[in-house]
């Protein structure tokens, strides 16, 4: 089924404020099967919302529209899409009971265009505002149909959750399952020209990367009928990505790379102290975020600058990466210790900073030392050193290659 | 002249990320006098992506693609964009080259698919992409201007803030000049509603409150001839909020208070050592992302559950993070010591977490501890912690009250 979503509101096209009620319903609408090809947003003019009306309800078979529900004159989008699917609105003698023990309660008087907030079709469904005084609903007519939600998020979010998701699940007769692999160590468009072909030839489920500094997230969406159908239908491809890209592959369950570790570990029960420079603390911040970290993390240090009491060797090199390493585990007395040394960043006049920095990591018997080449900004190269330390670790406590691969 | 948004990706369909681009975006063209009537989101699929193309370059003067400007097959957005305005895609050598080199300076071998992100339309504005791979760029046809930028923000936000916004202000024939005000320490409803009669009577600068977690951002926007007349219509507008905020107003240039504590250092050259346990290495990466930390910040120490050496008393007590400051300053031989307590958070069931921490700053003479009640996610309060260190440090440095606003 075609889902569309239509937010109403000038403080939109202006700008001030950002459309998380639009992020809200899409994600929600993925799971239950609605395929969404459009969001519009318009402002509260009477032509322009009827034109985007009467497009959406042309091209899709559902609409969810945000925002236009209030007393106000410029209120426009419950009578224009009631015009647009041959409704006409009139009180509702409940709804106006509602609107009055409102205004009571409140010690607020009514104003007549109040009234209009207790207007609606005769066959519509009235949703329930528990945060706000605009009530939501839902139109059916011609095979469309029409949910119309206010717009401030803390009136909609509850109001989709509890009152709108039960009547999309009992319409949805389509199912979505998704997967999200996470693969570090190969950069977005090698990754995309490597598995081209299987890209260009699934059709079910369908295959989408998308990139972030140092890692790329694959989204497998299957339609079908049951999760456990979604899951044979992904499982081949999966296994074809996991086969091609190994160990590059952190997660199979969209985790982040600090959740892994923190399970990897726990899995391996190994502790861990962390020496960084050139991550300037953001490998301890991203591990020390994950609940159970206390059990293995044991020290972070962030080491400023060079500290020849570490090891006199160059501070850029990868002996004093190793160094660091090895001191963290004897000084703390863990079982693994973990660096990032200095990052050296590069002015490329005409083109992008490059930066290079080194990781280490020790367990006393078997030590690896990995360069980075990197390119970006000095916030991207910081991500990236903290996300290849991250690896590091990862690697190391499965007992999978560290050969890190370029990015 | 009327202006549309076009922002093209899945991921924005399937709600896995919330569209800052659009908004970002929008609230710049609203005081260049640029009207916006539609913001369209569509996917990449190429069909969907001309209809949309050719509706938006019909009803507006300016289209603002974000998105879809990647190597990949998937990558549709320029070549529809360029087709739709009779304009042809061809490489660019200098564009070659720059990649070529950029490739060069990582290490990294090119695929052929790399090669699209340097064709262009040859009458093409080519804007210079500094945190990332893929340029943006502005095509001129038929009294109509395309503009196309890449999805992820942070590429986005600057190349549009360095690149389209001069391109902008010269089509549009205005000039904007701003000033942004960093406040810490007082919440955005109080401060908006402490300042509402100034916001409600400026029109020329305007004032507009950008809240994020334990800050808020005040941008002031004068339209004017020249900066110097903006600086003018801007001074007594700042004075009355600096005269009412005081020194909560950590910065009126926009700077970060990471930028704003390391020039504080500076100023009054003292070293700094940080212990800190609640925000888990986000002061110590803060404060290390800005050129110049390594003079003053001596040591970070991420200091993983409780050490009993360095304090009997309750970890979740004042003592306790006194106790940490110290010993950093201490330990360190540096002349002030930072730290953040371990975080004691508390579900409430239908309601948001709060969160309790201590935070301290000590140079052996006098110390300060100051207690911080907050609520939201465990990522909130982290963030919360670390802002509130930072500005009991630069308070510290300047000599300003130490007595931190519950925010």
């Amino acid at each position: 089924m075609i889902a569309e979503i239509v937010s109403v509101g000038t403080e939109l096209l202006m700008g001030q404020i950002v459309n998380t009620d639009a992020q809200h319903i899409a994600r929600n609408l993925a799971p239950l099967g609605y395929i969404c090809y459009y969001q519009v947003t318009v402002g509260d003019n009477a032509q322009r919302l009827t034109d985007a009306v009467r497009t959406a309800l042309s091209r899709s078979d559902l609409v969810i529209f945000t925002g236009g529900l209030g007393p106000t004159e410029d209120d426009l989008t419950k009578e224009t899409v009631a015009e647009a699917l041959g409704l006409t609105c009139v009180p509702i003698p409940e709804q106006v009971e509602i609107l009055k023990r409102q205004f009571r309660n409140a010690g607020w008087s009514m104003t007549p265009n109040n009234l209009k907030q207790a207007s609606f079709p005769e066959s519509a469904i009235i949703l329930k505002n528990d945060h706000g005084t605009a009530p939501g609903c839902i139109m059916e007519a011609n095979g469309k149909a029409a949910i119309l939600l206010p717009g401030p998020p803390h009136e909609l979010f509850p109001m989709f959750d509890h009152y709108v998701l039960p009547y999309l699940e009992k319409k949805g007769n389509t199912h979505l399952y998704s997967r999200f692999l996470k693969v570090t160590g190969v950069g977005e468009s090698r990754l995309t020209y490597e598995i081209r072909d299987l890209i260009a030839s699934q059709t079910n489920p369908t295959i989408a990367p998308y990139a972030k500094p140092g890692e790329v997230e694959l989204r497998l969406t299957a339609k079908c009928a049951t999760d456990e159908e979604g899951e044979a239908l992904i499982a081949p491809v999966m296994q074809a990505i996991l086969d091609h890209f190994g160990a590059s592959v952190y997660s199979v369950n969209g985790e982040m790379l600090e959740e892994v570790c923190v399970k990897a570990l726990n899995a391996c029960s190994k502790t861990l102290s962390v020496y960084e420079t050139g991550s300037g603390g953001l490998v301890c911040s991203a591990l020390t975020s994950v609940p159970g970290h206390e059990a293995f993390l044991k020290e972070g240090r962030v080491i400023c600058g060079y500290d020849r009491n570490i090891s006199s060797s160059d501070p850029f090199g990868p002996e004093y990466a190793l160094a660091l390493a090895r001191t963290a585990r004897t000084l703390s007395g863990t079982y693994l210790g973990l660096s990032v040394g200095p990052l050296k960043t590069t002015e490329n006049p005409g083109s992008r900073m490059t930066g290079t920095a080194y990781i280490a990591i020790s367990d006393g018997e078997s030590d690896k030392t990995v360069v980075l080449n990197m390119m970006g900004s000095p916030e991207r190269l910081r991500r990236i050193c903290t996300l290849k330390a991250m690896d590091l670790l990862r690697r190391k406590c499965l007992n999978q290659p560290l050969d890190i691969d370029i990015i």
